[in-house]
């Protein structure tokens, strides 16, 4: 016998292999997802894999012990120094000498997928455009006179088929150095993305280095800044933070920031650079978090609203404030990361920021469509953004429709009388009792409700501080369940609502939650005011769900999905309740958590997807709001807050049930239910 | 008759086109070399061609007067505004409406042939790497929303088949508000080279926008700068300028600089401040001397030695400085001229910087070689491009060799006890009168000799200040000729020379050519210090050239070509009397001028030239001198300074000759003959 055949798990790859064959090169020549950054040379391990010995029958095969060439010095150094899991080979190392069947575990392999924390099933394949290569580099030969460069780029195409290869000034600045520290063998990060033209050497380390290779994924919003600090190899997040956007002290709306920038020269430069440097600062203390080194970061994505994409640019967002409300550019970017500021990455880091969809639906809407593919869904799915301005899709298999919705910033706590951000303090979910009219409330830092025992000492550092976006959501939607509030939006007076905490407010009234003024603290109500805001704010979300839905010809919608860091806090009971989305099953009403920042890393692991969404944002349909005379219809039929209640009759039994939170389950809610009824 | 047939010179070219059709749109559809920028709207003029009417049996034509359309408004308006040549006609508004002849004047063609200035018959063939479109671009549609780059993209593809665009955050920034003020009319300067990728927006200006696109090339020696401001639509140079290199300071040849990094910490990036601050302000004075616009200038060529190279790419050049001389990058560059901190050009402005051939053969001699093309050459051919190093090319069709010589900086009149560089004052020429041993010489800035009447007068401003290279090189070959000199190159003294010009000087004579000691001026002599040095220079020279002859296997050159600026003053008389350059035919020793700089600005003019180059010096075989033991047996018996006389008995005739200016031609070699004769 002078070959054998080797078949490969998961995969099924097959094929004979002359003996004497490493394990590696087999499966690079079958094309199995081997993963291996030394090229075969025993120093990464990233080539293990586990031989199976004995019969399977299901894949004809019958293995011998001595299937494989026997365990070796490299193997032996590698499990002393680092550990290798029993059973497993170096696949560089291990070579065939029979029939065997090879089995690649999920870690060994490149491309793995790698399942989301979130609890869709989704998951991330891993392809990302950053990768480390370990190359052997021909030292200089005066009679066949090349360039350090060049005979890098010759070992690369030689040993890692990388064909093309350019280099800013700054690593050609490094390259002579780092190669003769390396004695001529070097580790390089190259970025390869969906886009044709040369690879780029990122960053180059003499001899071999391990990484790691990060990336952060940014999600830039008018409010906040969010960051993931990413491990490009394995697409986990090491760490994330947050920070305000600096821009706020500008305008808190976006719109606001359009007319800060056409009433002050300037203004607009101003705002880039106040929101450059925020990123910059977010990237360094997610990095000092991790305990991570800032030059690890390879690679950035970002998505955003279109304001902000211009903002960020520095592109005047004036045309985005008016009519025909025309984006600068609509396409992807893709750029280092300097050109655009961001210096607390590595010199050579590379940006990507995803498509916009319309002047109104930005990157972020982009990155939900990437994390949420409604074009693979086979029922009709409805997917909200809710931020400042909500962003909506709407769509399945067949089209996907698009549009964002100017709801203002109280679903986010803002232009709310007690309203703040959702941090320790706030107010996040309220029951109040149908007949008593007593509220109870948990808040952000404590898993106690208000009227259990100890909820004062779980409370003492932090106080009871205001109400957040979600909690005035549930605030509001109680108090109509409560009869606090009437369908128009009233707020009734003690004498007809029955109830003290329905306090004089001016010339309208306003429900106490919680006063804390004889102890120095807030006295936390919700007014006539603030049920206004988010009469407005909802029934603009609902009127541009129901303008796709008449876009798309249907009457009701068959899931919805609520995205957004708020979204995954909103309880869908009270959104249906206050008619902040069209009717539709409540166990179809799921929360995709962060879907913007699940896109952005979506497209920072994997460099196809980034092809993807490029080429799916160009067949969204796009609907404009502002121009719509029907959404003005809409909008106007969905202040009313009973909305949902009359024509969703399950829900009224909402009224007699204990609130259930999303975080800790059937048990927890359970828990509850008795000891509140007790 | 539905359809005409039309025959377009010089390109011959023909075809059918139904009646109607503008020549424009023939011409395009027969690929014929029509210029257009404002693609056929009758804006830019560019597409003027001459009908033919009349008989024209050659091209079996019969071209009635009225075979095209009549003269229109278009055409009215442009001649009373602009001008245009009786006869003439705008080739997008006259159309077809009979067999017609139709001739595109050379203005008139885009790949028009510039020949060049100097003798040689070579000729620019123009291809550059930006151009000027001129477009209509779809206003914003917010019903199909798309980005303003986008519908640009759209435009430029529709109207000019430029397919995939891009554009830095810089044009991003500025689009938006040009549109509009273009409403919607946009000239975009785009560049797209020999190289793969999308084509990049450089410029934006609203409506129309004929020019002028500039290119510099920049030719970077060691001692000096030179740029030559070159128009992108005709290759004319529109100014040129030169700045002594500022690293001079930190070391007169390039070894000393390399000696300067190598003991100084951060003195390489001193030096590379230096150089890049030089070649801004130089950029900034030939802009200045034009009148034109910095911000016109969309590309730069630069050309220089590899020493210089790395120092203005800042990388450290110690490499360069030691055996195996390996460069840290030999392939031509190409990235945004801002990346090099050149920041006098359009912010946007692109660099490319030709390949180097090997550690001590740089991309200047790349550019010799492009404008020199040895490997077209029939004979063979020996360049000398003489410099502080001189590089040396020795080929034919079948195989090009390269390598370069370390002449150090005598020939350029420096270490040269009176040397001087080529400035007004500095003696360029010298005769030396056999039979008197008196000297007469011709300064910079005066046609006139010493011996002519009105010398005194011609030359009062400048006075005579030293001798520059040239000056140097007939000097010593005089003196030897005149027998001041002998074989080994020593100086006789007055009793041995029979002239009292031979002055004591320490143990050794100096020769005295001009003495203004009396008037407060220089007392300029050639000492003995200065024969060692031109003795040393010229066996370096012409042992790099044997080198070259060895390798390829001659005992014989066919043609000699001297290249540099320096090359271009040289008298090849008594270049080949000093021995410089191998025996050779004196009518088959040309000067080519500044190849260098012509290379570069081939390359400025045309983008094919790019990578014919990039193509060529992968061919070019390379000879490295350092280490080649055969180099210093040719250098030591080079030194002697009749070695030429001995083998080539027509150039001792040259002793009874009076020199013939190169520059005045045969005329005045006569007239001034009979004058010294006399």
């Amino acid at each position: 016998m002078s070959d054998a055949l080797v078949v490969f798990t998961p995969s099924g790859k097959r094929g004979r292999f002359p003996l004497g064959t490493p394990v590696l090169t087999a499966a690079r020549q079958l094309g199995v997802d081997l993963d291996s950054v030394c090229g075969g040379r025993g120093i990464c391990s990233k080539c293990q894999i586990t031989p199976g010995y004995g019969n399977y029958p299901k894949h004809g095969l019958t293995v011998a012990p001595d299937a494989l060439s026997e365990w070796n010095a490299v193997e032996q150094r590698y499990k002393d120094k680092r550990g290798l899991i029993d059973g497993r080979r170096l696949g560089c190392q291990a070579q065939i000498q029979g029939d065997v069947l090879i089995d690649v575990p999920p870690e060994s392999q490149l491309h793995r997928q790698v399942v989301r924390k979130a609890a869709s099933a989704r998951a991330i394949a891993m392809d990302p455009a950053t990768r480390l290569y370990f190359v052997e580099v021909a030292q200089p030969d005066m009679h066949e006179p090349s360039g350090d460069l060049e005979r890098l780029g010759n070992a690369l195409r030689h040993q890692w088929n990388i064909e093309g290869i350019t280099a800013s000034p700054g690593i050609l600045r490094k390259l002579q150095s780092v190669l003769r520290q390396g004695n001529w063998s070097v580790t390089v990060a190259i970025f390869a993305d969906h886009r044709p033209g040369p690879a780029r050497i990122l960053e180059i380390w003499p001899g071999f280095h391990e990484g790691p290779l990060l990336g952060l994924a940014i999600d830039l919003g008018s409010t906040t800044i969010a960051a993931h600090l990413t491990d490009l190899s394995n697409g986990a997040v090491i760490a994330s933070g947050g920070v305000m956007n600096p821009q706020i002290r500008f305008g808190e709306d976006l719109m606001s920031r359009v007319s800060y920038a056409m009433m002050n020269p300037g203004g607009d430069a101003e705002m880039t650079a106040a929101v450059r440097l925020a990123v910059n600062a977010l990237a360094q203390s997610v990095t000092a978090e991790a305990g991570a080194d800032p030059a690890a970061i390879m690679e950035a994505v970002l998505v955003c609203n279109p304001v902000m994409h211009h903002l960020f640019l520095g592109i005047d967002p004036v045309e985005l404030g008016q009519a025909p409300f025309a984006l600068a550019t609509s396409d992807s970017l893709a750029m280092p990361a300097r050109e655009l500021e961001l210096t607390a990455l590595n010199p050579e880091a590379q940006l990507y920021i995803l498509p916009c969809i319309a002047g109104h639906v930005g990157a972020d809407a982009a990155a939900v469509a990437l994390s949420e593919a409604p074009e693979q869904s086979d029922d009709l799915v409805l997917i909200v953004d809710v931020g400042t301005n909500a962003e909506l899709l709407l769509g399945n298999r067949q089209r996907v429709l698009a549009c964002s919705s100017p709801t203002g910033p109280a679903f986010e706590g803002a232009q709310i009388s007690s309203g703040q951000r959702a941090a320790p303090g706030a107010i996040e979910r309220i029951a109040i009792d149908p007949r008593t009219k007593e509220p109870r409330f948990k808040v952000i830092g404590s898993d106690l409700w208000s009227d259990e025992p100890g909820f004062g000492e779980a409370t003492a550092r932090t106080g009871v501080t205001g109400i957040c976006g979600s909690g005035i959501i549930e605030a509001v939607a109680e108090m109509r369940l409560a009869g606090i509030v009437d369908t128009a939006g009233l707020i009734g007076s003690p004498a007809q609502t029955g109830t003290e905490r329905c306090i004089a407010d001016g010339r309208t009234h306003a429900y106490l939650i919680h006063d804390a003024t004889d102890t120095g603290g807030p006295r936390i109500s919700v007014t006539q005011g603030d049920i206004r805001a988010i009469q407005l704010a909802k029934a603009a979300l609902y009127a541009g769900a129901r303008l796709l839905m008449d876009e798309m010809g249907v009457e009701r919608v068959e899931r919805v999905v609520l995205a957004g860091a708020f979204g995954a806090h909103i309880s869908a009971r009270h959104a249906m309740i206050l008619g902040m989305i069209p009717d539709c099953p409540l166990d179809k009403v799921t929360s995709a958590g962060n879907a913007a920042g699940t896109g952005a890393r979506l497209a920072l692991c994997n460099a196809g997807a980034r092809a993807a969404i490029e080429a799916q944002v160009k067949r969204i349909h796009k609907v404009e709001t502002a121009i719509e005379p029907r959404f003005q219809e809409h909008f106007v039929n969905a202040s009313a807050i009973p909305h949902a209640i009359d024509r969703f009759p399950e829900l009224a039994r909402v009224v007699t049930l204990p609130v259930v939170s999303h975080n800790t389950g059937a048990d927890g809610g359970g828990r509850r239910r008795g000891r509140t009824r007790g």
